[in-house]
């Protein structure tokens, strides 16, 4: 498993995910689901990652190679003219890496599929943010739901959805993604430290500010360690019940 | 789906289902999950259930029958001496359930599943609360982890695993629980108003207090409106995060 989230907010956008990937509990290892690419003052690409780890790499390899030989650099998601002609080429380069891996004969039907979160801005249009499905169709985040997750994604998401606000400052947001995303990994093995977390900031067309989380990040305990007594001060804080009048 | 929490408390028991029933987000209706039988000053025995309805409803009627017929009394879940044994005849006439529709040689194999909570005192032992799975067997709760969910546990499980508290009122108990169904609510359709709750105090052998919140009861609504308040103020009382020094 695995969990990421893309956050729309006014001032921009929040990725943050987690790096566990596991094929049975006892085979865990670190990964990087966090992807960018970029060129300065033309547009921010970035890119999360949930599925088959195999599908999700050779995804990446292949954005990245394509975007890399000049030749080859007409479609690439560093040349397309919008977002949503970028999200088209992810998309359709994601079916192509699951479709490859299907045409062996194998049955695992589901086991190839990836499911992505990918935002940014390219020069003179608004930031984007989309999720892409395995069959490489999407959808956008719009001011109704202006949030995505993908992977294990129902434990952290009533915090989400009751405190997100488009008017919050990065700082902020990744407050709340952390306390979204330790309320997860309280309940899923397959979600893990560290996190990775980046921020993109409206028309600076540059990557933001980046951070890793380790288990030992004191910011992090801070968080993981204080939410518990924050919860349980907010329960308290709401009316009491009476069986009586209730 | 169904949202059914049985919570361990060391004042006693509490239980809260919600009512949703459907096949089909176009098929929908309400259903009392929560059954009580109790003998006044001798054993109090709660039970709900999630899953298919045909088969719950089926065991809910076969347990009762079983119960009135007094010449069918030897074993029933009113004479059983111990929780465990009555766990046991609970967990065989579910299997018995299921392997009934299971042998008209039907291949839904999940689809007439259904999973239980059910918790009790018999006189001069301690109340105890089991987790029964749709093959007949069960756990049960313990000090380390007092509480079972059932049907669609993920949304309102994180609010449970940092608040619930051995030491809470039965008053705590239901306000707190009372979030954890709104959460939950509020993420999946197939979970809805109103919900059941019910008390049982350990040693009193009788049925506790009893309330169902229906949509326009005015504490549920003042917990639904003023969580989404504290959880924000919760988040706020957590230390800031700043990028640099983190």
């Amino acid at each position: 498993m695995t969990y990421c989230v893309g956050l729309r907010l006014n001032k921009g956008l929040v990725f943050m995910s987690d790096t566990r990937t596991n094929a049975g509990v006892d085979d865990i290892a670190t990964v990087k689901k966090m992807h960018t690419w970029h060129v300065e003052g033309e547009r921010v690409i970035t890119l999360m990652t949930a599925g088959n780890l195999a599908t999700t790499q050779a995804l990446v390899s292949l954005l990245d190679e394509r975007s890399k030989a000049p030749e080859d650099r007409d479609p690439t998601i560093l040349v397309a003219p919008t977002m949503f002609q970028v999200a088209r080429l992810i998309g359709d380069t994601l079916k192509e890496v699951i479709q490859a891996n299907s045409d062996t004969g194998q049955s695992a039907e589901a086991a190839f599929n990836a499911t992505l979160i990918f935002g940014g801005q390219i020069a003179g249009m608004p930031p984007r943010l989309f999720l892409i499905y395995p069959e490489g169709n999407f959808i956008e985040a719009e001011d109704d739901t202006p949030f995505f997750q993908i992977g294990e994604t129902k434990y952290g998401r009533p915090i989400l959805v009751r405190a997100q606000d488009p008017d919050m400052s990065f700082e902020d947001a990744v407050k709340l993604l952390l306390v979204s995303f330790d309320s997860t990994m309280k309940a899923n093995l397959s979600v893990g430290l560290p996190l990775d977390v980046m921020t993109y900031e409206t028309d600076t067309l540059k990557i933001g500010a980046k951070k890793r989380f380790k288990r030992e990040n004191k910011y992090f305990r801070s968080i993981s360690n204080g939410w518990g007594r924050s919860l349980k001060k907010a329960l308290k804080a709401l009316p009491d019940f009476v069986f009586d009048d209730a």
